[in-house]
């Protein structure tokens, strides 16, 4: 079920009055698990969070101006289930006003950068859980760059609807602020079975930056009958530092369920970037807004004695 | 009124299609008086909250998966309308996922502890305002223990309604955080004028503490024709100090109103948690979601000078 | 579009119940800006916000007692759409609750104070965006004072609807906080093409004040066939130091949109609260919810080699 607040415009329906196809809804996810993590010889159980998606809560609307042309609005905001404390910044997942028409979306504000999708769209497990290829990535390769995810002051371009293209370009402002000042673009093409998509982003030297931050990536996927494979690879640069890695995974879907597997491998220029990851997981959808799940990880980390086995199983609630 | 976000369900139901009973509800609560409070001889006049009960916004729903099993979520964050300022952690007061069935309700997220219950349920003004028992209990003897009302990280089990019996299990990782280890349990009866209830909660030495911190509490209730006659006893103990409290109060419905008296003594294994505490109230009903009161209170505290009087005028509103 | 949640009340009237006539609405405005702000030979471009409205989220509602008495609440929040991070307080824009009826409203909570309004109405620029007169305004000339917009734990009362008449008064307890022990009385008459209304407030010495801070303004509008003029005059004053400010502006509705130019003047008892601000604006409205916005301010700073030039071109959406 949609919770959008159409209320009062169904109301005004009745009541033999037009109304303007505008609705703001509310949405969230709760995602809560019961973990076990292992570095080295030491094991912590938890109550964590996250395993399958990011918990939040949002508003986000749409209002037709008629003419073609739309306005929007999206915040939301991280919430941490297993604590109740707050998500970092409060609206920080997304903060942003849009304009839409035939020519595309003008979006202002806090919001993801072109650099980030191809990690979480072509990853089996998405950025999300200990199985995750984001947890052998190391997103800003210690320069305090803070747009591996997401940018502060930000203006985004987004292609219109044209076959199975799509694209976006961004720029952020520094405003003085280390590691904010930023430019990236995305291109893709989806259509049929396949899903491809190349990505640059550039975090301009700031602040206590001593070079820019760049981060390069591809991804893509292919819709078998039974199953769909994906890969990607990445590269990020900093200074005299940088670090690649490289995905492959699969999604096979069995009943009301999904079974997850991936392999990644992280080579850095040091030796404490290296990594190797390899995850299964298992979703089993209760319905359309509510599963439950069971995943694995083992991480060796070939800088590190302390590799990692982790497991965890949860329950994700959207709404 | 409730506010459950039905809308969307309504459309589609006029529509003529089925529409699972799923609803998301906001609410929430704004309690504000104006106080005195006499401590000493120091007289402080104040714009406070919360009198009668706790000011908060949240959100919550329930999805019927069918086959008698449903998922729920509960976020929920005390605000603090006298300043606007947050209430400690965001969603601090329940942020919740559940699976419930014929089984029962398994809970996971920060949640009120078993423990707490009977501290609330079995005092005329729960543990809201100047004259609520909650005033002269220590709560924590000082052990660093978090979990008097609520804990992060657990895992709850509910019993399924069976007859009037009720019950509850829970368990808080303690994540290496200081007084959030935790066990508890709570059974209790209720039928007819009857309500009783016994609960025990450990919170396991962890970080600084020196000691295990234990609360066992036991509760009831009994409704006569004209009025509600309620008692509850507790001891708290944490390595050579403790502290036991009993209360004996009513609540008499009169015409859309509720006088409230209790009295409460705590007995501590040092002087400074000695006290006892007179509570007078007056609640009155403006509907059911409005009320405006007045409450009254007067503490001795053995082991200070600083005796408290306080009362306070103030207007409650649901939504 | 608005958004009350009478979801409920809807089902229910269409199953042929009487509802009371309650509400819930949520509502916010999300409003984000490029702006070039030139301070002496410094230019510094930023995505911003905030140039036509505040940015917030909000809940309030309204329900029916009978009688002709209302109970309402209203939490409001800033929101900070450029970087998703928290406005300050969490609720701080406005958290009270009101009782309401024929005798006026009696308001309980964090408000605004009476002593504010003169300035953001008499204002073609409101209290938001570069070219607002409050850019060249000193709001507690160095005192503490902290109720030059809100303030904290008040009680306020305002008066019912009399012909044109509005009057408000207000007390704020203090609390033993710095500034915020205030009490403040505005009055005024709106009728025809009239509008004109006086404040005072007072915030008492309280911790590191070393006077009382006064603020006194009074304010007009008058609306021609083919704009509005408005004026204003103020004056606030603390232990040695004053500031006195006047505004002349007005607002020019042309096609869909509207014009606006303002200039203001502060004379400060020291050079450093010396300025003149000149404004110009113009707002396009896509709807009643979205308009977009460019503005321009030049202000001269008597006592500072840093006069500012700035300009921004935002999006303001309501919700």
């Amino acid at each position: 079920m949609k919770k959008s607040l159409l209320a009062l415009a169904a109301l005004t329906a009745f009541a033999g009055v037009a109304s303007a196809q505008s609705s703001v809804t509310l949405f969230g996810i709760v995602d809560l698990n019961a973990r076990s993590t292992k570095t080295g010889s030491s094991t912590v159980k938890s109550l964590s969070q996250d395993g399958n998606a990011s918990s939040r809560l949002g508003f986000r609307g749409v209002e037709d101006l008629g003419g073609g042309m739309r306005a929007g609005f999206w915040i939301e905001g991280a919430i941490n289930p297993d604590t109740g404390t707050p998500g970092g910044q409060s609206w920080q997942r997304r903060s942003t006003v849009s304009l839409m028409g035939g020519f595309g979306e003008v979006r202002l504000g806090r919001d993801y950068t072109p650099s980030f999708w191809n990690y979480t769209v072509f990853d089996p497990f998405g950025t999300n859980g200990v199985a995750s290829m984001a947890q052998v990535v190391n997103g800003s390769l210690g320069s305090g760059a803070t747009t591996f995810v997401r940018a502060n002051n930000t203006i985004g371009y987004f292609l219109p609807a044209m076959g199975g293209l799509y694209g976006q370009v961004q720029v952020a402002a520094g405003e003085n602020v280390t590691g904010n000042k930023y430019i990236g673009a995305r291109l893709g093409y989806a259509g049929g079975p396949v899903n491809v998509a190349g990505a640059f982003g550039k975090t301009y030297r700031t602040g206590t930056m001593v070079d820019d931050y760049t981060d390069m990536n591809v991804g893509a996927s292919f819709k078998l009958s039974f199953m769909t494979l994906m890969g990607q690879y990445s590269k990020r640069d900093y200074s005299t530092l940088d670090q690649t890695t490289y995905l492959i995974g699969a999604l096979v879907p069995i009943g009301s369920g999904t079974f997850k597997a991936s392999y990644a491998k992280s080579d850095g220029s040091t030796v404490a970037n290296d990594a190797t990851l390899i995850g299964l997981g298992y979703v089993y959808d209760l319905s359309k807004r509510t599963a439950v799940y069971a995943q694995f990880a083992k991480a060796d980390r070939t800088g590190s004695a302390n590799d990692v086995t982790a497991y965890e199983f949860g329950v994700r609630h959207s709404f």
